[in-house]
């Protein structure tokens, strides 16, 4: 459970909350059916011809559980967890018995890759270069598909302003004509109020989250391919903890003379 | 048939048609020849300035075909394919006769290159990835041409507002204006509407589409290219799996060990 | 002459004729004076900054010279050619000889470089491999150019409408303002409908045409360039055309069987 | 203390305040309370989701901190040292005598990297260059995302003016409507003003501040590493100089021959 | 003095005085103070916050000297000055004579430091190469710095005219309102106004134009480093013109047969 996550996202909801009532005393003035249904429809209409209605399910699986849990990415678990593991190696044990000692799954499947023997070592890594690449090329696909998204809501929001400026003015010409378009004209506006909210408030708030993310699991990824490798030389903890320290800035980095201890 | 790009179609109409019925229970407000013309009319005219009438075809054929049938990309299918003919090939079956079991137009393309023995092998593996590079660059630039196509339709919508603005502006002055006012300014806002609708429901979100389709098959290119050179090396089917399974995500992976038997 | 382009242009011109026409019965509401000098002015006064004057010539060359000719860009026409001067080099015939059968200019300065003798054939094809790419370069910049003019037309028809706004309003408060302010706002967004027209069906679509024609350019350099290696190590013409083939897409390529029939 | 950047603050201060004076002698008519809180808190609020609340405070860090002191980046500070200590080190002082004289904190790090022994120089020297690319990586990183954040605060203040707009329409067809509707959209304007004086005064320019202090830092970076190798080959000082000056513009470069004097 | 640039400043400055003048007999409804303090002011407070003031002298040498300096890069000239060079190397005269033969600063500063001999000749090159590299890069980000500028007039346009309508909107409700709010918002459209003239006449222009000079000082930059290396090796002369003629465009090369008759 990301908790950062679910506090910005209730923080969003309470300056909301707050902007409206400030605004007004009376929030059902905000509140309006078709308007929701436009901007909310319109998007997800546009996200299924965009993306296959097969591929959304995984769409809203990246944007909430990825978002909701993002914050695990540790770099330092990883760190800790091939010193150790190097440790163990050199006194001994066998690759098999290591592999559970791997938390992260990236860093499991490289050790179970060589401890399987299918492959020569090299041939090995040089499959796990690969894979590391191509999920930090998916994961960056998927945040700018979903930056992609957030293009739409404002999009839908004006579009449902302009459908209901139409049916206003179509009605004009009537005797209290002025008196009505007030009213009516609020209630245009109020798609555009959600295209906003949905853009900046979600959609484009999470993309830039998810490209965090993105990014993290890329330095991750490329850590557990260097651990791998001094693994398999049965590097010297230490020497593996300076390395792998190098992919973070100063304050992220593994104390290992604390950490090992 | 790509019964997904065409249930987003469907779903897109039905968004939209709901959406219009609940802002007014008259969808003819909503038409006008002249509008529809201008937005239609016009980007048809910019894309013929920008692409060449006997290109035109080109861009339908892959706007409607290649967005109802692309989702058949499955990379899989050649895994399977290329662990097939590698066993066989080991058997002793000539490449001659294994050609029909390619699936794949490129597999296919790529082992008559082969097998035709013109060229030396190196060679032709050269030529093959010259080739898939230059497919994913041209996929790749129509991709663009259509992305860039959805700046047009808004812009002529705008286009048309300001004439329809223009002429009514020019007519007021008589006596009832304020009356004939709104109604004719609603009309206006038609075009702004139409060119709303063509961007975000159907050319941006198809460009998504093909971008999408266009990195599947940059995937399934590689893969085959990879695939080849294990076929002319005889490599063990197992070893072809797990290789050419990294290009793809753990959950999309050919379970070779189901699928072989 | 490049009849694609010139139709594209006329039916540019007819949509919007007609796209005017039902509109307003009265063409010449839509015909003001000072706002096509101050689109069309600035425009060209924003150009005169930003290129020279000296330069602006040479893009409005490029403008409608190679956007009226572009499309003879066919690089079957070279590889047939090449295919042509191997066979007779092959046969005995000298290079000074076979310049004159090369008919792309590109090819024709290769060759001349070639059997000149003044470098060695391997400094040779190095200085020529790099004005392929300087050539790419600057047709690319040209290209950047006239698609960076597309964001003046449209400022300065807002430059304009905000003037005429400024004047209208400044002379209200009279008696029967209200009478006169229709009709002059009317002219007002003229300025703002000859910058979306201009950019829209004139600059934006050449230009995107230019970006077309500038990628087969360099293509077509490119199998200029594989070529000339080709010639001088005396290629089969067979593998030439295979070779040179795989620069385009299977339905533009040579079929050779027949073409050398 | 950056004075400069101080100044600059100030000088936006004191435009904005005699901007808004010499359009009202009354600044109260600029303030409200919900405007305020809608822009500043949407910021907030989108910010909080987009980089997670414990990231808020480093941006904010980055954000005055580095800003405010940013300009203190003189690559000439650099080449002296490494001059004196190439020079110290050549007459047989030790690199861990040297370590203090180092003032730049990377150069600092990368002598106690050396002269701890535990690294081969080569690997030694190869992790600096990795750290150094990450650095650069992360401040670039940084930089992007504060500038990320520079199109959130005039989206609120749309929001904030769609809000206000829906309110007031609502509100209307009462007696003196048209009296109040006027003094009513002033309100709402003040949201709209608010976003822009936020982005364009404060937001933008200092992310554009930021990213001309990552280049410099990344400029000092390449000094250090390419200084550390003149340190352990006791490269002469003069060579040292005139290769690391290469990284500047002729007048930023050090003046060693007065310099060491 | 760079007439051309000169020219272009003058012909916008005349399209906009002929542009307003149509518009509006009387000049001087477009001319207001805080409109132009807003637009300007704001510019230069978010151009000093931006860029610290002590580096803002040097954004304005490059804006004005270099832009109407600029076009005498003339690499011709370098070409004939490299023949010249080589011919009199080759000779016998010594490098330290042939220092001043070099009319370019870069060739001169190439020249210098290897006629110096502080530096191994290999070595020497290498450093020219990455001063080249750096200063491309500079000016590079010079010119983005400029063009970034752009987006702030306009932006501070649009806060002039919110200003002013909210200070319109507040005063509004008096009797006569109506026939006040029109002049009135007149004036407020001024700022606008000057924000597009601002943007459109001068910033952006002028930054494409610094933009094409960078990158002809790249290109002259290139001919030289690749002119010494020819100096050094006492290339002949016919040979150094056809390989650095390579990096222009046919039109634009160095006629030798004729330059050095």
């Amino acid at each position: 459970m990301n908790i950062f996550s679910l506090i910005g996202l209730i923080i969003s909801g309470v300056v909301l909350f707050v902007g409206l009532r400030l605004s007004s005393p009376d929030l059902q003035i905000f509140l309006d059916g078709p308007s929701l249904f436009i901007v909310l429809g319109g998007t997800f209409a546009a996200t299924s011809v965009a993306f296959q209605l097969n591929k959304i399910g995984s769409l809203f699986k990246i944007f909430f559980t990825q978002f909701l849990k993002g914050k695990t990415v540790d770099p330092t678990i990883v760190i800790k967890d091939v010193m150790k593991i190097c440790e163990a190696y050199r006194n001994g044990e066998s690759l098999e018995e290591l592999v559970n000692k791997a938390q992260d799954p990236f860093l499991k499947e490289a050790m179970e890759l060589i401890s399987d023997g299918i492959l020569e070592t090299d041939k090995a890594i040089q499959i796990l270069e690969q894979r590391a690449v191509k999920m930090g090329a998916l994961r960056n696909d998927d945040t700018k598909k979903i930056k992609a998204l957030g293009k739409f809501p404002p999009a839908f929001g004006m579009m449902g302003t302009t459908i209901g400026m139409i049916v206003l003015l179509a009605n004009l010409g009537g005797a209290d004509a002025m008196k009505k378009i007030g009213p009516a004209m609020g209630v245009c506006l109020i798609t555009t109020l959600y295209g906003v909210i949905v853009a900046n408030l979600v959609v484009i708030p999470i993309a830039e989250n998810l490209d965090e993310i993105s990014k993290q699991m890329d330095t991750k990824d490329e850590i557990v391919l260097e651990g791998i490798k001094h693994i398999i030389s049965k590097s010297n903890p230490i020497l593996v903890a300076e390395e792998l320290n190098s992919f973070l800035v100063p304050k992220e980095r593994l104390d290992w003379k604390n950490a090992t201890a």
